[in-house]
């Protein structure tokens, strides 16, 4: 069974082999096989939109996708999120010296497919090993570059008293694969991460000229993170209805079992979205008529205060702070 | 000593108080302040050049640098092979647990000072934190952009027979720095690594209106490798002039005690130049000017044949192959 060696990050022989072998088969375009130091892109017309993550997920592979295929989605849906049409990505991994290199392989072809859906293009890379121990596995830094269409103002500082809080579909799914991968509890054959590409349906969504004010994906720390970050940024408090909120039951039961609360567990595929008031009904159709929206709901209010603080009306008719969280949640999740 | 914890890398409160208290003093302006998933830049009128790369150095502080300013000016340096004017860059960190606080700020403090050397923006971040013994201390990748003026056409496969090859000075710096350094060889003061920006005596030299039409940092591999990479890459020979090529009495003997050929040592602030014969003295001359160029040297010529090889002329008068390294040559040296 053929390992990573050192050798494959010396920028010698093995490395060229690897680039050309592997990396120029599975990404093949014309400004990859440029072949500089830096690859040379067209000019892209208007603002761009920049994003970079590392992914550091343990498993590397998991019920729903891979570190290749969260890599390029998480990478692409930040880009989304700002409204732009996502162009670029590049890729950088970190090998652990003895990595086999088919499941490398597996993560590079797993890569290339999610770019293609996508529709971006992997345009320039980069590949270190470090020693046995040093790393686990393997890590993958994504960078992307995105276009931003003329007139749109998308951000978490837009929200204002009286929009309407949407979010696309059950919540908790990847954070609660990922514990039940971990823990050995996979006996649920439907549990599986919600790893997936957003562009496409934000285009949708933007297509239709609604007063979309803020897109956010929660991914780390979960829909209660993301919520107090938009209620700080945007100076404004949110009301979030417990019973409105999708969750499956899977997640819910996992959850009990494991201390975890949906709510503050990483998401890999949903979008947070913030618009007028009277534009909610018309947004929740469209996003409900494409495959990553289907369970798509009117979550929550933005109210005039306290500001800075999201509020959680459970389904008993009580209120409570859905504070932001302290310590250190679920590690590695993404 | 306050330290590095998971919960500094969950997204929760520690990720938004290291963000804000570390990441946002140093690296501060008004596109990274925006807050938002991906960061938005204006229109950038031109061809765009990219470039990534993760740097996994060890040790992390070493005589002329740390992994911080190595980062920055990597990037920066590869964009600037490409003709371009380097404009921003991405920094992605994943740091160990318990890695010190105050040595993560000094490394921040430092790329922020080289960035603003450089003149970029550090525009987006992301930080992730794994645990003990999954990564060495810390690992950063740096993804840059900048914009290449018009007109310009600068790649490895532009090298044609006639063409003169410049080196911007010593070579082997680096790469024999760190060596020392992890072999406790510190008794030289004045071995440093040559890490350091190459973008001013670029501009410089693309002010003259010569033909350059090769520039390449010979890094990971030294001169050898990479003038193998442009000799395959524009299906021509290479005859390198032993003589010419100026090496360090320290690099030297050190190359010697270690078994290390300076010719395939890593730099850290030097370029290939390739340029018409013509404006070979012309462009020498710009280069000597430039505080990183005062050692400049004409070092070879570019041959019709053998394709996609090099050959060193030595210095007694024999002529051999430098091959391109097989094997792992020095793990972990950027």
């Amino acid at each position: 069974m053929e390992r990573i060696t050192m050798a494959h990050g010396s920028g010698g022989r093995a490395s060229h082999q690897l680039i050309h072998d592997l990396f120029y088969k599975y990404f093949q375009n014309d400004i990859l096989s440029q072949g500089n130091d830096a690859s040379v892109v067209p000019n892209i017309p208007g603002r761009l939109a920049v994003s970079t993550d590392s992914f550091v997920i343990h498993p590397i592979f998991f019920p729903g996708g891979d570190i290749g295929k969260l890599a390029v989605c998480g990478t692409v849906n930040d880009l989304a999120m700002s409204g732009a049409r996502p162009l670029y990505i590049t890729v950088a991994f970190i090998i652990e010296e003895g990595f086999l290199l088919k499941d490398l392989e597996k993560i590079v072809s797993s890569m290339s497919q999610t770019a293609k859906e996508a529709g971006v293009k992997i345009i320039t890379g980069d590949t270190k090993v470090v020693e046995s121990g040093s790393a686990d596995h393997l890590y993958i830094n994504t960078t992307g570059i995105g276009m931003i269409p003329e007139g749109l103002q998308i951000g978490g500082q837009y929200a204002r008293p009286g929009d309407k809080v949407l979010i696309s579909g059950t919540i908790g799914d990847h954070g609660t694969a990922i514990m039940a991968k971990r823990k050995g509890f996979e006996f649920s054959l439907d549990l599986v991460s919600d790893c997936g590409l957003l562009n496409g349906l934000i285009d949708q969504m933007l297509s239709i000229k609604a007063t979309i004010k803020v897109l956010r994906d929660p991914t780390r720390g979960g829909l209660a993170t993301t919520l107090n970050e938009i209620a700080i940024q945007s100076g404004v408090g949110i009301l979030l209805e417990e019973g409105s909120v999708p969750i499956k039951q899977e997640v819910r039961s996992l959850g009990e079992i494991l201390g975890l609360d949906p709510m503050y567990i990483a998401n890999e595929g949903k979008v947070i979205v913030i618009v007028d008031a009277k534009d909610a009904e018309q947004v929740l159709k469209v996003m409900k008529r494409h495959p990553m929206g289907t369970e798509a709901a009117v979550v929550g209010t933005i109210m005039d205060a306290p500001k800075g603080q999201v509020y959680l009306k459970t389904e008993i008719g009580g209120t409570r702070i859905l504070h932001m969280p302290v310590g250190e949640l679920l590690p590695r999740i993404c």
